[in-house]
């Protein structure tokens, strides 16, 4: 194992140990492409998202949002192009009955479990997950789960443009479930088979179109930076003519050294007007947007910044990971694992520990800070085991500061320490005496 | 068509105008028993499931949170007992082909597509979603959709317990999609094949099992009066023992009077143990808990407050929807729309509207007050039509304030009034005049 693979190991090891990320069905061997967030993961995840929502939406006049389902009509995947050409080339093995990927056979084209030789010609397979909605399993039954949630953007252009009212140029934001029936799922929860999207789709002019990839590649580049992941850690990659859509016009890869490889975090694209061309001529229903100013009518072009939920959880997940050599109180030397993650994204923003647990003032003390801050951020209490016992579990699971009721907040050795608090701080491990009534604004600023 | 009709007509009708609620596929006919979100649906519902997690989760030490996966393993499905149970029962016309629920059949025993009296046995309709994970289509590659969100939870039971370590009593929470292939959705977005659930498992000792039941019914009743829909609008019904699950020993169900009956927003159920021994059973996998103090194991018992997403946010529409007739300034009689959310729910806290948009001294005023409330909540700027049609138009979107920057703010008739402008209510429509500096404290204290 190379030190990047023990690295990953390391990440995983301590996802499933905290509770960031479960195998999906995991008491019944699992399913392999699927996997559960635990309490660290889903509230990681969630900040990962509402952040997004909070930039690219909330805080923005020129983009509204919407949820649309995950079960969408047959004609939708036609139109698009997925039901034809969203494939893979695979292989059946005439020997062992294997299915396998085209480009997995190898040079010496054999089968990888038998060995054999007897090998079907490539054929298409497609990657669409199936299922029948209704009584009936058959040919006009069939729809897919989504493999993209950018198509239920497109079908509701129209319905979104005539009741937000916005004009040119104008995004249409959603964060949703994809599913794509990957033949060979890997790298953990970068390539699985149950995923989520966060998409924009940002309408404009066909002659702004280039304007508006520069724009937004900047802005999500801004995004990750504001999320902790330094610009020197991400890489833009202008994705070669021969390797675009058809129909794009420029396509940049916002890639990240994940610890096995540098991959794509997410594709800013200028689509053209493609899709809804596609979709008007397959439904006959016009989506064209009329410009009061010219009186034209026409079809927006667009530009899609499309980010994975789960990639950009494990980005920071590995961005995060830290271990580093400390002396403890008797002097003696340890491995401390800390989750470096920006404030802004940790799942817990604050522990709160009363130095013993036996002790009701210091309890009751440690109680009345929780409630003071927990309106405002999640707040975790523990009050068991030793405090630097307490530090490196939090430290663990990523949670920037930590509080400790001591008896000098009791004001038992010095009246004017009463009610100050230890506070620690995850990277530094410094730690600075803070009155109890300053913590709420102190922290809020280091948090949001 | 009755009152009551007429009154759901003009909600799904408003839902439509304003960009609440779209049929999913709309362009392609729609799918049946799916729909779309818009801007200020997606808000709303943003709203109602942010105030859950805040409430069932991150405000309470007993409670964690999960987020699992939709695809799950099958035999999650043979031990839950959804696979051989979770049916409806279906005939067959030999006329006309028509698939039928066993119970739209009528007393005729005829079939309501043909008139056909030549019809099968009933037999069970399987409500999941099935689909095929892998490159080939057989047996060993099905599984469904889940059909609830609960199972998720059981299944990694020890996996959360193990990382959380959280002692009895405690709660795991998630909220997430399911679907259910029903034979006849209905009710608008009240029963449709895809919906999202908030459920809640609150492991317990099994002596203290009906002593939460009630306290989680209370909970809930108060989480509803929280979110606007006050007491005497729900109905709690003691679920009888011949219609509760064979398993459970206390369902209560929370009952909203929709415009098309009274019906279910939430179930109440104690649970037992029967779920986690049904998968410790089949998984072969312990799911006991150890207590500590009495160095006893057992299997938990579970009270589960399962709420329905959609529902509410439906539940919540039908109560806002409010008309009224109102004399304008030149004293003409109209109806004023109004959907009256609670400011907590308002899918936009506050629009903000220079008097003119072609002056740019009211303009820049105005988007200065965007931007001093847009960090801390949604707000809308409009700066087209006369201002009364503005406010209408923020009272069919249920904004509850409105903030008008006119001449007085600019100080050009009165000085002392420089720098104030005018707050609107919703619902009483009443004007007062603010000062610039005192609407953020004021607006945040009556929407959070």
């Amino acid at each position: 194992m190379n030190p990047d693979q023990q690295r990953m190991e390391k990440i995983v090891s301590l996802c499933k140990r905290r509770g960031f990320i479960f195998q999906s069905s995991e008491i019944y061997g699992g399913l392999n492409g699927c996997w559960d967030y635990g309490p660290l993961g889903v509230e990681l995840k969630r900040n990962v998202k509402d952040y997004w929502w909070r930039v690219m939406v909330r805080e923005r006049d020129d983009v509204v949002g919407m949820d649309g389902a995950i079960l969408m009509s047959r004609a939708v995947w036609r139109a698009s192009g997925h039901e034809e050409t969203f494939t893979d080339p695979m292989v059946d093995c005439r020997t062992c009955k294997a299915r396998l990927r085209a480009d997995q056979i190898g040079e010496k084209k054999q089968c990888p479990s038998c060995g054999g030789k007897d090998l079907t010609e490539p054929r298409s397979f497609n990657l669409m997950f199936k299922t029948f909605v209704g009584a009936t399993e058959d040919d006009d039954s069939v729809t897919y789960l989504r493999p993209e949630t950018a198509q239920s953007i497109f079908v509701q252009f129209k319905n979104v443009l005539d009741t937000a009212r916005k004009k040119l140029p104008f995004g249409i934001a959603q964060i949703g479930k994809a599913f794509r029936n990957e033949i060979n799922p890997r790298n953990y929860i970068f390539r699985s088979r149950e995923f989520e999207q966060m998409e924009l789709e940002y309408f404009c002019r066909a002659e702004e179109g280039m304007k508006w990839l520069e724009y937004w590649k900047e802005q999500r580049l801004k995004f990750y930076e504001n999320i902790g992941i330094g610009r020197d850690k991400l890489h833009v990659l202008t994705v070669p003519d021969a390797d675009r859509a058809f129909y794009s016009k420029g396509t940049y890869d916002i890639e990240y050294d994940f610890p096995f490889g540098r991959q794509e975090l997410e594709g800013v694209a200028y689509r053209t007007d493609y899709d809804l061309k596609q979709h008007q001529e397959a439904s006959g229903k016009p989506l064209d947007y009329f410009d009061e100013e010219t009186k034209q009518r026409f079809i927006p072009h667009v530009v899609e910044p499309s980010a994975g939920v789960d990639r950009t959880v494990l980005a920071l997940l590995c961005n995060a990971y830290d271990e580093e050599t400390v002396t403890d109180e008797k002097g003696k030397s340890e491995t401390r694992i800390v989750m470096r993650f920006h404030p802004r994204m940790a799942p817990v923003k604050v522990g709160v520990f009363p130095l013993l647990k036996n002790n009701d003032q210091l309890v009751s003390k440690a109680r009345e800070i929780v409630a003071l801050l927990r309106p405002q951020m999640n707040v975790f209490y523990d009050e068991t085991g030793a405090i630097g016992r307490r530090y490196r579990r939090q430290d663990e699971a990523g949670t920037p500061f930590g509080i400790t009721v001591d008896f000098e907040t009791l004001g038992e050795k010095d009246p004017a320490l009463r009610d100050t608090v230890t506070l620690r701080e995850r990277d530094s491990m410094r730690q600075e005496r803070v009155k109890i009534g300053d913590l709420l604004q102190l922290l809020l600023a280091r948090v949001s």
